[in-house]
């Protein structure tokens, strides 16, 4: 069978032409291969445990564009993974002299985990760039629009006065939330180095009198950490790449939910600031920022949920469990670096209507204030009497289409009562601007 | 930003260079997109709704190697979805005259999901080819096996004996189960044909007398069902599709699983035929079909996980439940895919050693009958007496280690009892023959 | 350790105090675990394989309220399943005579799978009942509003308009496939009886001639099907009821969405009949039954991912993959029961509000119609003179604040054209009517 | 509709009759509410905002056992959580003077997140005492078979020895950093209170003159901590939990994954102290405590993607996002609670034969250590000699039933070479010694 045509991303504009396509591409995870490979053989070169030349020829010959990367996957199947025919072509390359230097006495999975956490390191970098976009973008939001009142929404029914500001610092909070995660997780980035089956016993047989402080030079030498143990199937690397990524989608996630909503045609308080166009329904700006990342929160958990599941991998090297994670550990990068690139466009380029935000306030006639009244008036009209009160005038502002001020401000009851401060929603948003004050003094 | 490397399966052998690979590549979807395009606009004309050439001009530009996939899938960033900027190749391809007969009428979903049943059931078609090999593969085997015992064993221990015969006829059934839900969705797999919102309205603007029969041409003309409605939220297909592809793969990792732990070194009571092997460790046949059928019956279920999670689409086209559709369902297809091919294998090729099955039914010194003998021996010594002998026996056998027979021998209560037959584990697998030779009737 | 206080549904609106919440809870499972064992007992006697005082005996005993099913509960640790204390209790109830009549030649897990497939049944029964109820509220619905315009929304815009009667005929198109596959699988439900290791092996020691009888005989007795082959490892039942399930749920989850969007306060264009209130504010009204149905949505697919997953199981009986299935099963029965009789109430009590559909249907000026005008202005002006015309006057819309008509109406080229026909968005409906009426032919 | 028996455990022996079922009971949460409620008025009292007397009256009026949880859970559908008809209750029991200082300011979702925080941080502090447990037995056996050499296997073959000492040492690395991240999210736990829509307002409203202080008083009355805001739609501590008992699930996971399969009737090198046994079948001791392990790492990452999910949170409470995390919250705590406490049986009460793990390590007939002879052989006879020595010696093991060992014996060219040294597996086992010394100084 001739090998069918690769994936471009066709089906993916989440993460199409994005950084982390090109960081999480097959490309991408041969290079990584290779670096593992290479610094697998240097750091032997400098232990003594291969000849100095061997450094410096594999070196050379690792590099993904002398490789057939289609040819590679199609013969991974023999074996179960590309690592295989990889030292076979890999050694072939290096040539007789130094072949027998390369790979030696590693497994495939010192190799593949090792490629994994490369690649793994360099698209977290991107997604914490772009989350650092993310965060200065709302915080010029919630600062332009600290005290710009809206409709605070609950179970989708307006509820009391929020602010746009408050609402910023919270997606801020939250974007921050995922960057100390995804910091925390991508600093501990392990290589992996253990051999047939982590015993290192192979690097003895050949000739180390330390394997351990091999692995520690190996990883040292990829930027990486350095393992307690060889980590197999000890997945802690893989259960939190999956956490701290499910929870970045997840967080972005919840930026695109209300986008989505504000963004609605009835309600029109927010716009991204380049939607999708239609040519056929010329009014239409499609969110379609918000849409993507949208999509990219609802696969995430799940993604996740089968990189959990793998932890329970049996043995020194289970039969299955390692196989699984793969393609769902770069699905879940790729889909958050997109995520992340999208957001960064999103939230730069957000456009906030505040003129709307105060029109929606009014919607209700003035009941979005209810709770402040319900407690204000009870200290001048005492609590049952405030209650009758306010039920009674509730139930007239739709019927009558008027306002609630305007019918509180016929009860004589009320004369001493300063009825446009209590029934103003744009005076009724609480704690917000100090919340919002606190939000952003975090760094 | 330059494209990234695409991927080709680099990190997917248990789909590389499969047949369901080239069936859902990026390559195969824009071709189905295009049969779409083509399809619409053929079947337009056919009905005066579009010039008569029309058709020719836009079936003879409908073709996958004529439009650059990896610039599509960037441009398809801009409005979230692959057809807007395939529409605009095509229209440009087809020439001024009958451009405006491009996609005249339709949404952009319209076109995605009926390329995304195109490939469905092209791929489905894969599938069920392959289940049919790996059905009359397994009907061989359980006819073969009938009445070769080996042990049951349950929560990991020896239970009582059955025969490989009923396990491969249990295989089969499972297998025949997939084989039917999955041809019970492919022959009703819809086209799509709603236009923006799934009025058909705009084909009414443009000429159509009733809309709903160009529907039906269209599927028609495509090979696929006509639906009752547009099914823009209306997710029946695609949930359908996902619990066909995770019960096929489930079916499938129920064979994985045994295989692989008849299969251990310690047990060896099957052998994959063609072994990965390792060139370091010359005894090792790793049973790798097995694997990677294991690992993506790990994945199936969260990806249909996300497909079902999909249905709660809101209005008339939601923003992000759709998207979220894309890559998973094709994940799925291909991962089911190459697990039937691999099951194919699998099962073809699959080594039965019915020695090692008789050795380790001797394991428990022939408690593995006790079941039997608990029944068998209340007739003859009393319920109690023979639960009491039985229990000090079995306590002996592994102390003094003989076997249960013989000490069951040396009991003077037992001496015109047939131990022989009793003790026998081959000859206590109940109805095992029966049952399989009553499976192996379904078709 | 004393037991805990019992789940009684605190955490659980969406099935606390439904039918589906008994039909699933403990005592129902207890029952139905008797059920299983009592219907074995009167079998093997009907066929003499048991005493016949034995099947009046242990039926008469097999009472949930004689049993205490928190100690039950407890006592189920040691073996990892409440048949085996179960059991016990059960042959100590029957007596001296007849307790070994109890459980012959079984296994628990004929028995507990037998008793899921029993509760299965009667929850799937009132799931039935209520889809019913929901199809016919929807089908009033969608008679009512067959031809209430009201805008057709994709990615939260609105685009072209739709009626009211084709979205309810729409949901009930998914409620009728989902009654469909709910109906295929529950008639489907079979018995489980396979002895040890499935092969009935203890029957025929016990004295069964044909064991294969006796568990037709046992399906019988319960209203079961009588498998194939006993299905301990083979889990189409299991996998199919996650899949029915996970289908309802989101069949359902789908007009949740639609709710939510549509009774905004913005939008308001529907009510619940009857919403949450809150004492503090009482203008809001919450969509609480849509609410309760779409955090069911949000659950199932992952339960049933879950149930999927443990159809890899391995050997006889597996170690996990078993136990991992009877919460999330249970689990699934209850959430899509308790979301059923929620989406009853919900449909039944809806209250359309027909003046804010074509309220909103104005809110774009008009825009909503300018495909249809693109597609008919074409015709006299020419394509290329009527999208520049379109394009400059949709600018001026918002700018100006005036409709679309109004501002066609001053252009001269187009004082014969229809336009008030041309451009009344209740007038763009297309094939909204017919769809919605073939759609209710279904039955 | 009377209410169902609730549930009581009979379907969950993986958690039944535990710890963390208490803590997590719905008595539990009824109690947590009533803590959060109680602290909150004691706090307004303590600060001025409610007479001294409310402190009192509700803190004694708090207490679970005088509340009818099941008539709560009933009446808690109307409105979609619990909290409202507790409210009605609570204010009801604290009588008419005291009353109105009840629930004072909050809104609902202040209470039930509270209440899940409180919840959580107990049942995690049951979770750390037995993941300490475990640890422990861990350490002792990795002390004590530091040395007890195993084969390694890989894909399920043998492949290279290892020692049962790192194997155990391996686990208790992978339970530290389980208990590691359980007890950073454990102190982080905040308490929620921002009133009906997170800013606060009302308790302004109600005369504190900086909410923000209240706020932090009330979490130091409950022992959590204070937030930076109020949390009702960014789900940080949702997603930690989440993500931290899944991994402490996957970790036990990969425990109980390596005890059932070492504990094969095959395999048999260790076996868990206290089997499940079978009446009938008196050889069998099942690993019950593995396999509720095995199936609550099933079960875990689904109820976490769940959780994830939930991120995506519309508005200022979402309708739905949020009451789909209830249950799946309180099943991932006590599953989680009922695994560990199964781990800290099943490690301190481990059985670990040594013999059969000896005995497997000759099963390939001395090929377990052939990686070392390719690399120490080829010193002796070059390496391409030494690879078609072994091949040619490697095929007739099998063939004459001869080990590796004897065969290499009759060849003249290794009479200097130790072969007893190079061909024991024991003698091959690397750094597994060095690394499990290193792995049990982590604390």
């Amino acid at each position: 069978m001739t090998s069918p045509d690769p994936d471009t991303g066709l089906l993916a504009p989440g993460w199409a032409d994005s950084p982390a396509a090109s960081a999480t591409s097959d490309g991408a995870f041969l290079q990584a291969l290779l670096d593992a490979e290479s610094a697998l053989t240097r750091v032997q070169a400098r232990l003594g445990l291969a000849p100095a030349g061997a450094a410096e020829a594999v070196t050379g010959a690792a590099r993904a564009d002398r490789f057939d990367v289609r040819s590679l996957a199609d013969r991974a199947r023999a074996g179960g993974n590309p690592v295989i025919p990889l030292v076979a072509d890999l050694t072939k390359a290096v040539g007789q002299e130094y072949g027998p230097s390369v790979h030696r006495g590693a497994t495939s999975q010192d190799i593949l985990d090792t490629a994994m956490m490369l690649v793994a390191a360099r698209t977290l970098d991107l997604v914490l760039a772009d989350l650092d976009r993310v965060q200065r973008a709302l915080a010029r939001l919630a600062g332009e629009h600290r005290d710009t009142a809206m409709p605070g929404r609950t179970l989708t029914q307006h509820a009391v006065p929020t602010t746009f500001g408050l609402k910023a610092a919270g997606w801020r909070s939250l974007v921050l939330d995922a960057r100390d995660r995804a910091l925390g997780v991508r600093d501990g980035l392990p290589a992996q180095l253990g051999g047939a089956a982590g015993t290192l016993a192979a690097f003895t047989a050949y000739g180390a009198g330390d394997p351990t402080a091999l692995a520690a030079a190996f990883a040292r030498e990829l930027g990486l950490e350095a393992p307690l143990l060889p980590w197999h199937t000890l997945r802690t690397p893989i259960a939190d790449l999956a956490g701290c990524l499910a929870f970045t989608a997840g967080a972005l996630g919840k930026i695109a939910a209300d986008v989505l909503v504000l963004g609605r045609t009835e309600i029109a308080e927010v716009t991204e600031g380049s939607g999708g166009g239609s040519s056929a329904m010329p009014h239409k700006a499609n969110p379609v920022r918000s849409t993507l990342i949208a999509a990219a929160a609802r696969r995430a958990p799940q993604l996740a949920a089968t990189l959990y599941g793998s932890m329970a991998a049996e043995d020194e090297r289970p039969a299955g469990a390692w196989h699984a994670e793969w393609e769902p550990l770069r699905d879940l990068l790729r889909l958050v670096g997109g995520a992340a690139r999208d957001a960064a466009e999103l939230t730069e380029g957000l456009r906030v209507n505040a003129d709307a935000m105060r029109r929606n306030l009014d919607l209700t006639h003035g009941l979005i204030v209810s709770e402040r009244l319900s407690a204000e008036l009870a200290d001048v009209l005492g609590r049952a009497r405030a209650k009758e009160l306010l039920t009674e005038l509730a139930g007239r502002t739709y019927a009558e289409g008027r306002s609630l001020g305007e019918l509180l401000a016929q009860e004589p009851e009320l004369k001493d009562v300063d009825l446009g401060e209590l029934t103003d929603p744009a005076r009724y948003t609480g704690s917000a601007g100090a919340l919002t004050d606190r939000a952003l003094e975090r760094r």
